[in-house]
Order: structure tokens, then C-alpha cells, then sequence
């Protein structure tokens, strides 16, 4: 019997191991970004969803904030800080009236994503290697290219914001 | 070999049943909405992200649309009409300005998902239980209880507006 619970133990640390390289490591072959070195995280765009927001003035954007299950499991707890090889994505589209709500409204009522908008940021959390942005690598990329230096010396200071938080604005949405 | 590709396939296909019956069946043992008989489906929180939008007006929310396997395959092909078994979720939150980024911006700037609001929507594709509405069955629940009749009777007219897109208004967000 024990040696059986040890088996299952292995096994299932040997699982998590696994399943935290998948979150953590594995990087689409693109241009890594400036500053934090990230690449695009593999398979983000199937990652589950925390939140969704707007946007108003000259971003006026819909967006998404996914998580690879690290992100998910800590954001539902609502533990801080985030564990490590914690990845949020967010996503965004323009803010699209819907015409046929509109008809059927006789209004302006509903507003859809249209086009990718605004880039696709990341942050990864690797106390080791962001050790001096509170633990967090961050990254934009508009379509699939790394935004410049400009755009990533932007990130850090306005999360810092949110220190409170980990450096996260989003909270789960049940 | 012969034998291993036939196993192999028998593997691949009862994965496929399992999948589909996960998909289109399992149902929470909660009450059935009306009129469509549909309840909540399974773990429907962990699907992943077709769209999100946001309504203006009395709905006044921030929305996400997920979708089970089948819903996700056929939204990113764009193929039309979704195949049997699909299931469409809208989820909807209150519609909630970020008290930091209005510190940071000094103005109304992001709005993000506050407590969930006007239910969580699904619609299943079943063409033969839901012959006379266009093969979808709709249900609306609100904090885990079915809306009433009255409710059910607004979907499929509404939904009718965009018959040209098999009845859904959303559209995947890459």
C-alpha cells in the first residue's frame, strides 16, 4: 500500500513538473522581446479566461486576460502573490458597434471585438530572472513583433500601480 | 501493424465519442430551464474564449462568449451551420470602472467585470429536440436557477435577426 501511494506521488508530482514546463518554458520560435526577453508563450490563445474589459479614450479597445492554469488556479484562490511560471495574457480587438443589434434596437446597444487591436501583452512571473520589476517579465508583440523598448520601459511603472495586487490589475470573474 | 493502426483508430474514435459526450450531454444536476428543457452544462466555465463584447443601455455589462470544442472548431473555420452538439456560453458581468487606472489617467478609463449580471445564456445545437427554433435550444440562468417561460419565449426572435449566421450573433476573436 505504501509503496503504491509512493508510485501515485511521483506520478503526480511528475505530472505537475510537466505541466509547469509547459506553462513556463515553451516559447513559440518568434523574436523574443526587448528588456525581459519574452517570447510568445505556445497555445495562449487556448488558455482559459480570468476577465474581460473596456477600454475607452485612444485605446478604445475590447479586451480578454487569459491564464495558463497557474494564472487560473491563483486567480480564482485569490492568493497573492502569483506562484512561479504564473503567465497572463491579454488580448484585445477593436470596439466594434454590432449593426444588427443596432437595427433591432433602433440604438447603439452592443459592442463586438472586431479586429485584433492594441497588441497581445504577457506577463510571466520568474522572481529570479525579473527580480528588479516585482518578479515579472513583461512583453507586447503587434502582430506576432515584439513592440520596441520604448513600449516595454512603459510596462513596470504602470503596474506598479497595482502593487497591492502582485502588479495585477485583473481579478477572476466568476 | 495493420493491428496497431486499427487499435490506434478504435483509441482516436472512442476518444472522439467521450469527447463529444462530454461535450454535448453532461449536464449539472440542477433545474431544467423552460420551454427548452436545457440545464447547465459541465464545467462550461473552463471552455475557452470565443468573443467578448459589452452592452450599453439597461443591460449595461461586460460579456464573454465561450464555447465548448465543437463551438470553438466551428467559429474559428467560420463554417456555417455549427454541427450537432455545439454549445455556446455567454457569460455577463457588471460593468465597472477600475478605481486605479482612473488615479493613474486622472479620468474614466478602463472598465472592467464587477459581480456577474443578467445570467449566463447558453444555446445547443440539436436539430432534432429543437426542430421549430432553428435546431438551438436556449436557457438563461441567473445565479444558478432557470429565468421563467417569459424569458425563454425572447430568445429565438431575437436570435432570428441574424439566421444568415445560424442564429448567433458572435463571431471568434483570433
Amino acid at each position: 500500500m505504501r509503496r503504491i501511494v509512493l508510485v501515485l506521488t511521483a506520478v503526480v508530482a511528475l505530472a505537475g513538473v510537466v505541466t509547469y514546463a509547459a506553462d513556463a518554458s515553451e516559447q513559440t520560435d518568434g523574436e523574443a522581446a526587448p528588456i525581459f526577453g519574452v517570447k510568445i508563450p505556445t497555445g495562449y490563445r487556448e488558455w482559459r479566461l480570468i476577465s474581460v474589459a473596456h477600454e475607452e479614450g485612444n485605446l478604445n479597445d475590447l479586451r480578454a486576460i487569459l491564464g495558463n492554469d497557474l494564472a487560473i488556479k491563483a486567480s480564482r484562490e485569490g492568493k497573492l502573490p502569483y506562484p512561479e511560471g504564473t503567465i497572463i495574457a491579454r488580448l484585445a480587438w477593436s470596439y466594434d458597434p454590432l449593426k444588427e443589434s443596432e437595427k433591432a434596437f433602433g440604438r447603439l446597444q452592443s459592442f463586438v471585438a472586431g479586429p485584433p487591436k492594441n497588441g497581445v501583452q504577457f506577463m510571466i512571473k520568474n522572481s529570479r530572472k525579473y527580480a528588479s520589476t516585482g518578479s515579472w517579465g513583461f512583453a507586447q508583440f503587434d502582430d506576432g513583433k515584439p513592440a520596441n523598448e520604448a513600449v516595454h520601459n512603459t510596462c513596470f511603472s504602470c503596474h506598479a500601480t497595482v502593487k497591492a495586487r502582485d502588479f495585477v490589475f485583473n481579478r477572476y470573474a466568476p
